[in-house]
Formats: C-alpha cells, sequence, structure tokens
C-alpha cells in the first residue's frame, strides 16, 4: 500500500504529509553535540526514543556517543538488530512477558537497565538468573521531577545494596532525569535550577562511593540542559535526543542548534481569501507543545488541526498567493511524538531526495 | 522487532501498552448502528479512519453498511487491496503525484472523491483521461464547519455544472461534513443546529435536480450526530465512524453505543502511596481531547502524560493496592489518533486473546 519516493526528486515531489531531513544540518547538529562533549569528563549517550532510527543512532555514534539510550525493549530490540551494542533502557522494566524479552535481549548484547523498586530488583534478578545472562542496573532517583524514582540518601543506597547483592545482576550506578527543568526558558535559572536538582545526588555518589559501590554512570540530561547537566558533578552521561532534529519549542531555548526536521504538506483547499487547508492533520503532526510552525509563508499560523487537515489563517491574505497543490512545510512543536506518527525519514541534501531512512523502532511502545 | 502474543491468553498476559478490543461490545456496536439504518431511506458508508483496520471494515459491511469512507488515498488502498469496493474518499485530492495514485487506484476499484475547487476538477478529470478511467466526484460543500468546501447555493451548482462537462468524471453529488455540531453536548441543540446547518444544503439539492443534475449521494455526519443527519433531508447517507469502539468524549453524549476499546497498560512505579505511574504515554494514547480515563481503580485519574509514561494520582491511596507489574485498562478520549498509534488491534472474547487484528491502514496519512 504504501508510496515510496524515487531518489533524486525534488523534495517537492514527495507525497505528503512526509517527514523531510536535512542530512547537511542534521549533520552539523551531531558534530556540534559530539564537539561539546569531546572535553568534558561526561559522555553522550543519545536518546533515541526521538529519532527511533538506527541510521540516526549510528550516525551519533560515529561522531563520539559512548552508546545509545532507549525508552523501551522493543526500541533496545530495533538498535540491537542494527548493530547497536551499550544500550541504555532508561526505564523500569516490569512484568514476566517484558521481563522475559528483556533477558532475552541481554543475553546477545550488553544492556543497562533502571529500577526503583525491591520486588522487581528480585524479579530481575530471577529472571537473569534462570537464563543465565546478566543485566547492568541503574538505580532511578528522583531529583525533583516527581514521576518514578526512589529518593536520594538511605531508599537510594539501600537499592544499590540490594542489587549488588542480587545474582545476575550489577550496580551500575544511577539513572537522575531532570525532566521538569529542560524547558525552563531561562537559562540561567534553568542552570541554577539544575545545580540545586543535583546536590543531594552528589552526596549520594559520595556515600556509595565509601559503601564500596561507586556509581560507574550517572546518567541525566536532555537536549534543554546538556550543557549544565554534562558539566555538573556526578553526571558522567546525558541523554540528550531532540537535538538532533530540533522542534520550534526548543528552538527557543537552544539556538546553537538548527532545525533538521520538517514536515511537508500539501495545500489541499483555499476556500475564502484567508483561509489555507492542508492535509496534515494531527494524525501526521503533533500539537501537545503547539502548533507546527510554517516556513516561507509570511503572516500565516496554523489556527487547528483537525485529524486529516490542519487549517492556517492569512494575516495579509491578498499578498499570499498559495493554491491547492502548492507545498508548506512545517517545523513540529515536537519532534519526538511527531517522528513516531511515520514510517520513514526523507532524508535531503540541498533540497533533493538522497535516502530514505525506515524508522524501524516506530511504534515500539512495549 | 516485534512481540506477538498467543491466542488463548488471557488479557492481562498480553505485552503493555496494547489495544483491547472486546469483541462481543464491538460487535453490539456495529449491529445497533446497522439496525438504526435498516429502516431508514438515508444509508452508512463508516468511516476506516477511526480504525484503519480491513476485518472492521468487513464486518460492518457484512452488518449492511453500503460501502467506506476513507480519508486518505493510502487508507483506501489498504481497503482495496482486502477486497472492499465502493470506497468514499471524503475529501480533496491534490497535485500530481496523489492524483495518479488516486487514478491508479480508480482503475481497479470504484472510487468516490470530493472537490471544492476548479483547476482541481480540470486536474483530476486529464489524469482519468490519460488513464483511461473515471472517477465519482462529490462537490465538498462547507455547511458551517469553515475547513474545507464551497458554499451552499451557486458556487455549489457552478462546481456541480463543471464536473458534469468534466470527461472522465461523473457529477455523483455533495459531501457536507457538520463536523462542527458533532460534539455539542445537549442533543436538543445540536439536533436543531444540524436541521439548521442543512436546510440551505436542501435548497441547493432542489436546484441540482431542477438543472438534471440530481445528487445521488448527500454524504455526511458523524457518531455524535448519525440519528440527527440521517434522518435530515437530502442527506443519503452517514459517515459515522468512532460507534465501533466508542471513547469517553463519545460515551458522554452517545450512550446508547458501549466502550469496546481500551489501552492496556502496566505499572512501572508507585514511588509513593498517592502516585502510580504506567508504561502508557502519549505514544500510547493521545490526550488532544482529554485524559485516558482508567478502569476500575476507584479513585485515580491521570495527572500528566509524558512520552512513555501516564502519571496517576489517588483520591484515597491507602486503599488502592497496584503494584508494579499490575495492569490498568484506560479509556482513550479520542479512539481514532489512539489507534493510529498501533500496528494491531487485540480481540478479546470474554477477556480471552482470540485474534489479532492488523491495523494495516494505521500511519496511512498519504
Amino acid at each position: 500500500m504504501s508510496y515510496e519516493p524515487r531518489p533524486g526528486i525534488p523534495f517537492d515531489e514527495i507525497d505528503t504529509p512526509a517527514l523531510l531531513l536535512d542530512l547537511e544540518t542534521f549533520q552539523r547538529n551531531v558534530d556540534r553535540m559530539a564537539h561539546f562533549f569531546a572535553d568534558k569528563p561526561s559522555s553522550l549517550r543519545p536518546h533515541a526514543k526521538t529519532h527511533k532510527c538506527p541510521q540516526v543512532a549510528l550516525q551519533q555514534l560515529a561522531a563520539g556517543a559512548i552508546g545509545i539510550t532507549c525508552a523501551k525493549v522493543g526500541e533496545a530490540a530495533v538498535m540491537a538488530a542494527a548493530g547497536i551494542t551499550d544500550l541504555l533502557i532508561a526505564n523500569e522494566i516490569v512484568g514476566p512477558t517484558k521481563i522475559g524479552r528483556l533477558t532475552d535481549l541481554a543475553s546477545t548484547t550488553s544492556l543497562i537497565v533502571a529500577v526503583d523498586d525491591p520486588d522487581n530488583v528480585v524479579a530481575l534478578s530471577r529472571a537473569c538468573t534462570a537464563k543465565g545472562t546478566s543485566l547492568r542496573v541503574l538505580v532511578d532517583v528522583d531529583v525533583g521531577m516527581r514521576r518514578c524514582g526512589v529518593l536520594p540518601g538511605e531508599p537510594a543506597l539501600a537499592m544499590a545494596r540490594q542489587i549488588a547483592k542480587a545474582p545476575g545482576l550489577e550496580f551500575a550506578g544511577i539513572l537522575a532525569y531532570e525532566g521538569h527543568l529542560v524547558m525552563i526558558p531561562d537559562a540561567q535559572e534553568r542552570a541554577q535550577k539544575v545545580r540545586d536538582a543535583f546536590a543531594p545526588l552528589a552526596a549520594t555518589c559520595d556515600a556509595l562511593q565509601r559503601d564500596g559501590l561507586p556509581a560507574q554512570i550517572v546518567s541525566s540530561g536532555g537536549t534543554g540542559t546538556y550543557d549544565m547537566t554534562g558539566t555538573c558533578p556526578p553526571i558522567t552521561e546525558v541523554e540528550a535526543g531532540s537535538y538532533v532534529f530540533m522542534d520550534s519549542t526548543y528552538l527557543r531555548i537552544r539556538p546553537e542548534f538548527e532545525s533538521s526536521l520538517t514536515v511537508l504538506s500539501t495545500v489541499v483547499s483555499r476556500p475564502t481569501r484567508d483561509r489555507v487547508v492542508t492535509d496534515t492533520g494531527m494524525k501526521a503532526i503533533t500539537k501537545e507543545l503547539g502548533w507546527p510552525q510554517p516556513l516561507d509563508v509570511p503572516g500565516a499560523s496554523v489556527r487547528s488541526l483537525s485529524e486529516e487537515h490542519g487549517t492556517l489563517v492569512l494575516e495579509d491574505s491578498a499578498s499570499v498567493r498559495l493554491r491547492p497543490g502548492d507545498k508548506i512545510r512545517f517545523i513540529p512543536s515536537h519532534c519526538c511524538t511527531t517522528v513516531n506518527l511515520y514510517d520513514r525519514l526523507h532524508v535531503l541534501r540541498r533540497d533533493v531526495l538522497v535516502d530514505i531512512w525506515p524508522i524501524t523502532a516506530r511504534g515500539c511502545a512495549q
């Protein structure tokens, strides 16, 4: 059923809605982030939840990333099948079916996983022992986000000790995502709050060291905080993801990266002078962080997205000549959820389609 | 990479997040809507944008639906490949690539398509003539939604005349979706506004009749208005979609249908007494119409969805024994966009997995 455009065509001949990736901009983003970490004590382990695409992960690794972060076992399985080793699943993996899939995968590749519950530690240990495999395990510590995780200090220490004693498991360190801070608009405030959030974690890591349980890995950070978290002891690695593509939300606070990802749309109707309707609705671009931002249409803004249509209004409708069949590109407000709607990235060089990368882990929410 | 559960297992052994369909409830919904139309002058042509699944469409047709409505060429191609004929694409199909795909498909199955632009009529006619195929064409009329469409009266008449004269095209009637009315909470107000919206359309249809261009098809309606629109002249067929699954939004205004679709989740963390975190975030259940509604957890409500997690708060946390590994089902607030995140429906009969239906048109936004 699926339509595949022929490489070599100009981008505006690709059928729509379609996800476009500008290769050179993408590579500049990859290199810029890699360059930042080149002389830092911490390292980059980019998050694959953003792109779900082995081709992107391989470019990140080639630029110096030490491994790949995943959100789900299914994503890690896709990355492992592409030959990528040293995978961190930055999440709790719970329940017999999923733990079975996790330990199957651990038999073929090196996996790191997070825990925040003593029963889960027992279940992981039993599954590893039964299968003759092992897992490296991080204690998920809540540094203020109030999602998963145990608190710093004694709760984190107790869980580290439990892991260290559990057959089949190796205590490898701490996962501590400051997701509540990554989008604070003011950079100084963001940096200060990052330092404040990680102060108790530093004390916990010192106590672990004294206990003979050094945290080899302390994983944290996102595109909004990579330079703050990445230079904040005791962080050893940063999980930034969105920097490869960027979106209108992160572009506002991270101007050092560029927009490499757009959604190509077709105008399907211009029923009135001031109204333009595209074929790109909520099933082709997400809106939970705001409206998509149209490129190269002065005075145009999205007024609404329905399932299959996007409606734009025009400030100065007389000067905009858009007609049905014309193409418009949009910068998504949230790249991660938008990419998860598509099966492929159309890779462009100087506006010509040069490759198609399958988004192999699209929909791998399990 | 994908994990496929073995039919015969109880639903709570299916890995999560997973889309569950209760077969008997689904079939009651299908039959109830078919029964409504059995003695009405109008017919049911259900919208496949909701389910994107040929197995669902085939049950709708078996119950008496006269054909299937699609939003996109890609969806229609999936339905046609499953042997389903008489497909209405309730949308403008614009641009050479997409018109090429449309006319390719029209060479193998009977297609109806909508237009609202004279240049698009010319392009469709040329493409049909060049390929030696034909299309049945509806004029898309704006009855107040202010998305696509020409206005009732002279603009609609002019376009009908243009279609009737265009080689390769057959004027087949009107598309007039009252999408701005389908969710009005008060049923009486909704019914009155439906009557008001369609009054000018009735006059347009009378004028078409006098012109010797009778509208064989006047297509409209949704789950929120099926009984109002379906009994309102000049409507001949109704495009309702969501009634097969229902969601918490439509359940509030359409209690005669039942919730057949849920998302199965696993609790991955209970870091505090009053906080429960699941593995079901925005990539597994959508939130544009509201939070997912948890089943069988008294006093629980969703507080937030991040990409990969859902966080619930509990009113009476002491009485809720949920632990990591426990399963929770959610009713989505919007079934159509949630289904589009998944590759398969897990079909249950009395809580046992009896079949897996591929959501073959998932992601077919082109």
